[in-house]
């Protein structure tokens, strides 16, 4: 049984064992914690025919065994617990009726766990695709047994990259200035072809062994914490790899949508999300698009089958447990049943009230975006649990902001406008903001490799409501030229791989406009951590004229207005307009040239120019 | 002075005057009615010095003289009265301390005044441009003493139309089939230039008397409703026309935003309608949006003086109850100050708690649009009582869907697109929908001048939810090939002015394709009045696909599915996919060929066929 040799050739520390050396049972999950909220936990076991034993569970204090819940297919039994306050950590013992026998793990928290803070606006995100980062242990780029070897060559092939490269680059990133991780998928994709992007996870509790193992994930989480960075978790609940060991042997007939079938598309994924707010939408389309599949090799969950959301739930919370995560970023967020979303954000905040978990809809649409949103009163009175969400919106408005010649209807006031609609969401605040992401064109490309043109689109990032989220190498212009094939866009990192000539951590080869692009993003990120205002300060914008945006952060008394000028011309900016934030204050400092700036008078903003002037 | 001339001129029942025939006051509201729910009316005298006259009412029963309100202007006296439920009609009379005396009528009301319905999703609007449709009475073309002329050879001059014309059009109008008219702004504009749109009223009480007169006005009502024909004002709350005389004596020093000035448009509006939401928006462009003046020749009305607004709310109420509307149309909506706009709808719908009053919000985004319909909870709390808002986003998609190739993101899907929007408003049945009006290129037009793709859109306007409004001429294919010139859009009506070659009463010299049309929107409004499904029906709506875009109206057991197919070739259409419809009944009847139709089978479509059919 494949199933069986996945957990042989666990790296972790070990869990359970049966008492005959033939045989295994899975258990998952491995472990669990004394002392959570939520006192339930359901383990399933996977063995051949495992549903027809008897378990009794040696008397533990604290812990009662609520009996077993079995489906059809008698390799699955999912034993359900209550651990109560009183319960201390050790180790319960499961025995059947035939003498088989297993224990199970109940591990103490850590103190701070449950108190732990989420990603905010403080920080900043750095999205990385581990296989295309840094390849910091090349004995792991091909691993026997499993499907796909490393092709470098190959734009959708296995690079080598890894989570040592990600542990070797943390100087690197401390340097720069992110404070959080965001890394694309490191379960295990043990598939055919593409294996690389991680979203086809064929073990839900296990880090791929081409990428390290989970012991190595937790040492990346613990040393990042040593550098002031947080970790992220990229995490699927909509689907999962075909190769998954489910897909052989389904718990129920109900696990995977539409009966488990794809056939020939017809079921496939609509991406149709307008249908879970439509008021209109028939029932026919509804299902289309949360029940179709992302595509065949990545089979539809079907989180309406209760064992299957607690599972999923119970996964979540046992990666932040046991890899003390800062924060989750949830794949197509939408596609997944929205009664389970709720249940499974509820979950997880609950255990961590203030942690923080992104979700991923991508729609330029504000007002579906925002409905997903924590707090948002929705029309239809679906109350969503999820605190962040991603601008999409203000990525399209910032591309087209610098793309276009300025009119009454194009350039900056786009970008005015999709601020404007702000008001749709509960909390500016925790919305995600990025020039690009590992799934389009990036920012470099977009905006036709201009370096002022992406200054600007960096330091409105950096500087406007939300958290920013920047895209590996953008600080060193990657771009994807060639094309928009993912594998152009999710370009080796310099320096990270053997051969290349640039290299980013040694600064070797690197061009002029390179180390401008780096130097800026750092004093930008520098800037963010030394004044608040830049990263929570309220938002004060005005109304685009003559190429100029101009807006103005403001937290406990500290003022800072951000006045970015598209022109390819110097211009000087008369700020009468801004007296209800001057209040005949007309002392500035700049805080990119650190010199004093007269408000009085206009300002000069040289060509392509943004300033940022502190209110003294 | 000009304001008393304009009062001796009125050639409606009269309502006050002087004791001395050299003397006049002009009163406004000119009378007043007894049996209304706001017991508290306010009357504006307009006279030399008149604020320093004393002021003392003969007792009247059931009215209670409570004072007057005086301003700097000492040309303005603000009589205060409390009209209460036993108050009988009858004359009031004033008389000052030296021997002034002026009568004011308190009229009885129509008994079913309070109750009326106004126009809803059962009905259709048909807008005109009442200077544009038809030459009823050419003797008022020009009148002596006002400042433009007739001249219908200019494009932005008067061409003669006026009220008549859309008496002797009601005919026409009824067998045509549509149930309300809205003409454009009918008041006195007695502007230099450009008067012949309205929407620069020089006095609120007053019928332009080029259009005919207050009592022609109402002449119409009373004639349309016997056509079945409701009557819906075009009222206009945030401007005025600069010849006004209130520009060269105003009331109070702050009856005009930004200090009455335009200063060579510095005052301009920035159209930036967004501020109104925005969470993020600067005092400079809230003001600059909401008091910036349209155009030099619309002065902004400051709604916030609390004796214009009284002045407004009343002279609604007043055109209501004197000419029996059945609805308004309030041009540029969120311009007015938005507490003024909350008391001002709020007053109307109190006193006719059945009425309907459509806003103009010129915005493609429904969540802009959508915040101003009542019983939206927004949130910032702002509470709107507009009954009705117009929807600018279906328009554009509209268009884009007939032009557009259909792909993804292309074609009907933007229709589909815009109506799954519909859950950010409170009330989706009363949303105006629209394939063009007055201010923007005309429907065949923007379609290249095709019958196919003008017929598909009507069909989709007259079909979908809502309440369809039909610009004058749709159904005779005018268009504005020449250039999107108002006065290319507003293009004079075919029957309707000497010397013309078609004639849309006679039918003559119309073109094959001009009565297609015809005969299309006829069967089409014919439809809407005999099966409450297509205009009142639940809307539930397929995904569209392979150029078909199709959707399902349902009322009291009566369903009719509506199939638009889009290819310049035929299709058979599976129906399978409406399973949740068609329950296994396979029967359905053509609506347009009332022929039977099995729908077991796939049905045939022809090429830019809309099939209407009704489930048996």
């Amino acid at each position: 049984m494949k199933k069986t040799q996945t957990f042989l050739a666990l790296t972790t520390a070990f869990t359970l064992f049966n008492s005959t050396a033939s045989f295994a049972i899975t258990a998952s999950p491995e472990n669990w914690w004394v002392g959570m909220q939520n006192d339930s936990l359901q383990v399933m076991l996977y063995d051949n025919n495992i549903a027809n034993k008897a378990w009794q569970m040696v008397p533990y204090k604290g812990v009662e065994f609520k009996g077993v819940t079995t489906t059809n297919n008698p390799n699955y039994a999912f034993l359900d617990l209550t651990i109560s306050d009183n319960a201390k950590a050790g180790t319960l013992t499961f025995k059947a009726e035939d003498g088989t026998t297993f224990t199970y793990p109940l591990n103490d928290r850590d103190k701070k766990s449950a108190n732990r803070h989420g990603f905010t606006n403080k920080d900043t995100l750095y999205l990385i695709n581990p296989d295309r980062f840094v390849n910091g242990d090349p004995s792991n780029d091909s691993v026997a047994g499993m499907k796909e070897a490393a092709n470098p060559s190959f734009k959708g092939g296995r690079h080598g990259g890894d989570i040592q490269g990600v542990i070797n680059s943390l100087d690197y990133l401390e340097d720069l200035g992110v404070t959080q991780l965001w890394l694309t998928p490191v379960l295990e994709n043990d598939m055919p072809s593409y294996s690389y992007h991680g979203y086809a996870i064929t073990d839900f509790y296990k880090v791929d062994p081409r990428m390290g193992s989970n012991a190595l994930y937790k040492t990346l989480s613990a040393e990042a914490k040593e550098h002031g960075i947080g970790l992220v978790m990229d995490m699927v609940l909509n689907h999962f790899g075909s190769s998954h060991p489910w897909m052989s042997d389904m718990p129920t007939a109900d696990w995977v949508n539409f009966d488990g079938k794809f056939e020939n598309g017809k079921n496939a994924t609509s991406h149709a999300r307008q249908t879970i707010q439509d008021p209109h939408a028939s029932q026919y389309d509804k299902r289309q698009f949360n029940d179709g599949w992302f595509v065949e090799t990545m089979p539809d969950l079907n989180q309406r089958q209760p064992l299957l959301s607690t599972y999923l739930i119970q996964n979540a919370i046992w990666w932040i447990e046991y890899a003390n995560l800062s924060g989750i970023r949830v794949d197509t967020y939408s596609y997944s049943d929205k009664a389970f979303l709720a249940d499974w954000t509820k979950a997880i905040m609950t255990e961590y009230p203030n942690f923080n978990i992104v979700g991923e809809e991508w729609t330029t649409n504000p007002a579906i975006a925002s409905y997903w949103q924590r707090g948002k009163v929705n029309q239809d009175g679906y109350t969503s649990e999820l605190p962040s969400v991603m601008d999409f919106s203000l990525q399209e408005a910032l591309i087209q902001a610098l793309n276009e010649e300025e009119s009454w209807n194009t350039g900056w006031v786009k970008v005015y406008q999709s601020l404007a609609n702000d008001f749709l969401y509960a909390d500016t605040d925790n919305i995600l903001v990025f020039a690009d992401n590992h799934d389009m064109s990036r920012v470099y490309t977009e905006l036709g490799q201009d370096l002022a043109k992406t200054k600007l689109a960096m330091t409105l990032l950096l500087t406007t409501r939300g958290i920013p989220q920047i895209y590996y190498g953008t600080e060193l212009l990657l771009d994807n030229t060639p094309s928009n094939d993912h594998g152009d866009i999710r370009i080796d990192f310099p320096g990270g791989f053997k051969g290349q000539k640039a290299n980013a951590f040694t600064g070797k080869g690197l061009s002029a406009d390179q180390q401008e692009m780096l130097a800026s993003m750092k004093k930008l990120l520098k800037l963010r951590q030394e004044k608040p205002a830049l990263s929570e300060g309220r938002l004060m914008h005005f109304s685009p004229k003559q190429g100029v945006y101009s807006y103005v952060r403001e937290h406990n008394g500290q003022t800072v207005l951000v006045v970015l000028n598209k022109n390819q011309q110097a211009i000087d900016w008369d700020l009468s307009y801004m007296q209800e934030v001057l209040k005949g204050n007309n002392k500035g400092r700049d805080l990119i040239s650190e010199e004093r700036v007269d408000l009085a008078a206009p300002i000069r903003l040289k060509a392509m120019q943004a300033r940022l002037i502190e209110l003294e």
